[in-house]
């Protein structure tokens, strides 16, 4: 029995499908391309076995455990950590068993077909997953993991991953990438430059990242020039270890553009902990502005992913903290946020700022209007809770007619879950494929445009937005 | 000549449509649940028969008589009652033919479905009304009003309805659910307990209204405790008469979350009468997150209905009265305005809170999201202007990916039209079908899991969400 | 080889894709009426050839060179005029190569469709364009220019308008309009008045401009009397040269419904240059009231675009001026917006009150509502970013089931590009005839009715909307 339908999300008319079909097969054995994401970089440093089913599929995924809170499922029956000290299940055994029961939460969503990829193409099951199969799938996969074929790196290689971009906090040493690249291994893993804690003066303490930041890079982060300078040391730093790109988790996405007097005051306002919330969102939209005008100078892209209003449920953050699903998306501004940033360096045409969203209202209303003129924009593809094939559907109807196909960056996995970037890029890749067949089949396209179009979502654009 | 298409609002393609076919007849014969409405209880405790078509269809629908008015019809001219004494239209004949007249109007609208649906399917009519055909379908309509298979208890049987809820004032002496429980008819009709009257500082008459409520209740309104008491009190007493929910139709979706002694204080200011609307919508806020502490306590489902801007024209409000028509939605955040209650009860995982909402936009933003990882929370039908084909398909493509389908809560009709009942679940057993079988047909979903949710979305989570 | 698929924008489905091209058929060769719309009047008035394909196609349209700004080509190698006085690539040949160039860019977008149409139904090319034709293309079209079948009127004639609308602002002397009634010429081109320039108090000029009307109108327009009594005079000028409406592009919809005492202290205090952002905004809102009690008396529909924020980059506002590509939509509220008016005229059954948005979040949540009780009000077409394929099928979507289709306005143009004129109406025709078919095809409308829909939709509205 097969778990994935070879056609899925093809369209259902015979021709359109074929079409599909066809677009697919010029397309579905590219390499993988991942420019954005949350993989452990120490699992291509050290290799090791990954530990068991329930900490592969379940424990570290949030778009997984969340599903079965919802459903009245404690999180600590599904092990999940606590940060207070308490206990938590550490039976991984009875946690995957806990999560087969409930499986069908699952129907209808991404995670299904992202967890019925990984279950068929990945590790050969043959089986749904549920009560009754649930041991079978355990020791199945169990079984797998033990050998030398699941370890990082081979899955690494079997996926045809050409290159795999983790996300760290400019306070990171990066000694895993250091390992992966003293190791001799070709695998291409490179980082992220992500500054929030040093940039957010609302994180859990800015002040002193700021100063380790400082003694990091010998600068003087006391002052507004030694911060700036700081940032740039680091920046090059994590070039060295591969980085082409900055990535900014604002909760919205204002931009500012301040003289340099202006700024230099907020930041010893915000330094000296006396601040309003206005003057660190403030701070945070200025930095955006330096964060860009640094790259006119390095040429790393500079990433926006802004909306999500984290650790909605507060006595959660104080058992478990953060990245636990209570991250929940609210309106978010664009047309008005960026001009600031846009005015100062907007037009320059060898910029990449990449702009995502969690608010779907934007696409067509702001953010199709505003990469469709500005040439350092690009929008980022569909994210997180639109990271699936109504979301890829949406994204691209509510876009491409205002800002094209060549305003886009191609697909981004955005994911923690190793082995679901096979699926999430098949996912991406056929829900493009379909919307391009339908465009031929209604006459909006050439269908030999068609094939290159196809192409350029699946590989060319994410290598001319992240410059790889 | 039939009104409607037996293959109504399937799939067009072949395939698709003999499926979501086969889905519909394994669901198309289950007993309706209605547990959120507004029919009248007297219809059933009296079952006196129904006047005449025109009262029936035209004069007490605003989803009938708003359309005509759009295109300059005036209300007096359809019967409309005016609070204000002037003369209205009492000739039910040349309403109905005002209204045939202009049935043209409602072409694509679920309207027309509806209504299509009644006068083949409950009356038997076969010609499509028009003006030629307007005084026919009356003397047909009028012919069967008069047997007695036509009144409210035996089309209630007819409809095939398990069970239908209506909903009450706190104030209101339930004597008609009383009259059909002595009555001995074993139709279930259950109320739904409906305290805006005595929780909204802004309606009219608040103060007296929580006086009455007090000598209703035998409770001392006038302190915060007494007023809490009232309604402990008063939920036990619909409860007693069936209710399974409470209700509240609030402008925006605020609450609020205050100590005791806050709460106690801002109690008296709405109570004195010299009050701010923004102390008057944080009273409101509060009050929700106090009836969801009651709901802990008794069980009953606490339903959310938020976003409706009424009584936009105020001479029509003026003449006409409520619910004329002119309630129309706004932009309302969720996010935000539904921590306070979710911060103190939202982890609950017997607690049901059923989110309503006639702004599309936050279904993918806001809605799912916070349904996806709140075990309180259930998302409520498409509601109102989406209860229709687009609507529920809307709704299920932007929902189901976030929070799948077993945060949602099944379907309501929500209407005070008692024919357009079955017409109304049928348009929603319809949809749901015609999605399901496009995820089948599109891999996202297992033919056999399909067959299993179609019965969940119809009956069973309808049963789970209010607790029947 | 064709440009164009006979069968563009028809459903896939062979049984719908008959019904769809059924329907077109019936309507494709009524006339074209444009009741609004930014073509010159100089065009008719004069009828000289016009200059080059790079003016016809490229130059004058922001919806195509956005496109190549967008990835990084600099408007002056466009030829875009200069209002800074600096230099502008003037060579119309090199401004279209580079054109051809960057046509992939287009793909998948309406500006694609509508020049493909053009370049095959207007001139009767028959290879795609691209670098290697461009020059073939270039000399084609300039040798078709220079025939009198390409001037203005024998392309109006040959497009088979009925009606073309052009706008003007109320200080224009309409002296082209005057030039083409005197000419004998018998193509029906007429006026809108269109008073931005002496409404809005932040336009450049304002209090000049209302100085100028006064002389123009020979009313005393420092007074708010004679302010009013100058739009009176003015509107009724516009009617003699064939105006049927007006159209206000205000930021917002704000709208204001004061006495007029408070009405004649807000002119004060905007002529006297001293106010507030929000009195101004204030004052436009007051005067669409103002605008609309006017309508009454002289039965001039009134257009209502908002929601532009307007020049988003300052440089490029500063080098090349307005209406550049840089027009950005933003949210917009209806609901709260226009209740001053509506409370005032929005139930007068004689009114017209066409209302556009580039917020698409408002059509099921605000507009369809509005536009579904209150007699003065009809929904414009998509307008703009949303004057396309899925644009019109998601306003279709969101809008028919609240509001129907009466409560609409027929299709616009929009457009300052001539040649775009048929292809545009091609579209709008195809995109409702597709989705008839789909109501049709899923039982939700009666396959005679469609019939009827598809005029009305095509012609009977336009007409009825703007009292053509």
């Amino acid at each position: 029995m097969r778990l994935t339908d070879p056609d899925r999300l093809f369209p259902v008319d015979a021709k359109l499908r074929d079409l599909a079909r066809s677009l697919h097969d010029s397309v579905k054995d590219l390499p993988i391309l991942s420019p954005h994401g949350h993989c452990d970089p120490s699992w291509f440093a050290e290799n090791a076995r990954f530990p068991n089913p329930a900490e592969l599929f379940v424990i570290p995924d949030h778009y997984v455990f969340r599903m079965l809170v919802s459903q009245g499922v404690a999180m600590t029956d599904l092990g999940v950590p606590r940060v207070d000290g308490g206990a938590t299940e550490t039976d991984p055994r009875r946690v995957w068993r806990l999560f087969a029961e409930n499986f069908h939460l699952f129907r209808g969503t991404p995670s299904s077909m992202w967890l019925n990829h990984s279950f068929e193409h990945v590790f050969g099951l043959d089986v749904p997953l549920s009560a009754e199969t649930a041991d079978h799938y355990y020791d199945h996969i169990e079984a797998k993991l033990a050998q030398d074929a699941f370890r990082p790196r081979s899955l690494f290689e079997r996926f045809n991953i050409e290159l795999l971009a983790t996300t760290e906090g400019a306070l990171d040493d990066l000694r895993w990438h250091r390992q992966i690249r003293e190791s001799g291994w070709t695998g291409r893993v490179i980082t992220t430059y992500r500054p929030d804690t040093v940039v957010d003066p609302e994180f859990e303490g800015f002040a002193q990242n700021v100063a380790a930041f400082g003694e990091l890079t010998g600068e003087d982060t006391a002052t507004w020039a030694g911060y700036l300078a700081a940032h740039r040391t680091r920046r090059a730093y994590f070039q060295e270890l591969g980085a082409t790109a900055s990535d900014h988790g604002h909760p919205t996405a204002r931009t500012e553009n301040m003289t340099p007097a202006e700024a230099e005051a907020l930041f010893a306002k915000v330094m000296s902990g006396d601040f309003s919330p206005e003057e660190a969102d403030a701070f945070r939209g200025q930095m955006l502005t330096e964060m860009a005008r640094m790259s006119l100078d390095d040429g790393l892209t500079l990433q926006i992913h802004a909306g999500s209003r984290r650790n909605h449920h507060p006595g959660v953050f104080a058992v478990h903290g953060r990245d636990k699903g209570f991250d929940i998306p609210g309106r978010t501004d664009y047309v008005a946020a960026l001009q600031p940033l846009l005015g100062a360096v907007g037009m320059e045409p060898h910029l990449r700022i990449i702009l995502f969203t969690l608010d779907e209202t934007v696409y067509s209303r702001e953010l199709a209007p505003l990469a469709g003129v500005y040439p350092a924009l690009r929008l980022g593809p569909p994210w997180w809770f639109f990271d699936s094939y109504e979301g890829i559907r949406r994204f691209r109807e509510a876009t491409t007619e205002t800002c094209g196909f060549y305003n886009t960056a191609g697909f981004n996995d955005d994911t923690r879950a190793f082995c679901s970037i096979p699926a999430r890029h098949d996912v991406a890749r056929r829900s493009d494929c379909a919307y391009l067949a339908t465009l031929v089949g209604t006459g909006r396209l050439r269908e030999t445009d068609a094939f290159e179009v196809a192409h350029d979502l699946t590989y060319r654009l994410a290598k001319d937005a992240y410059a790889l």
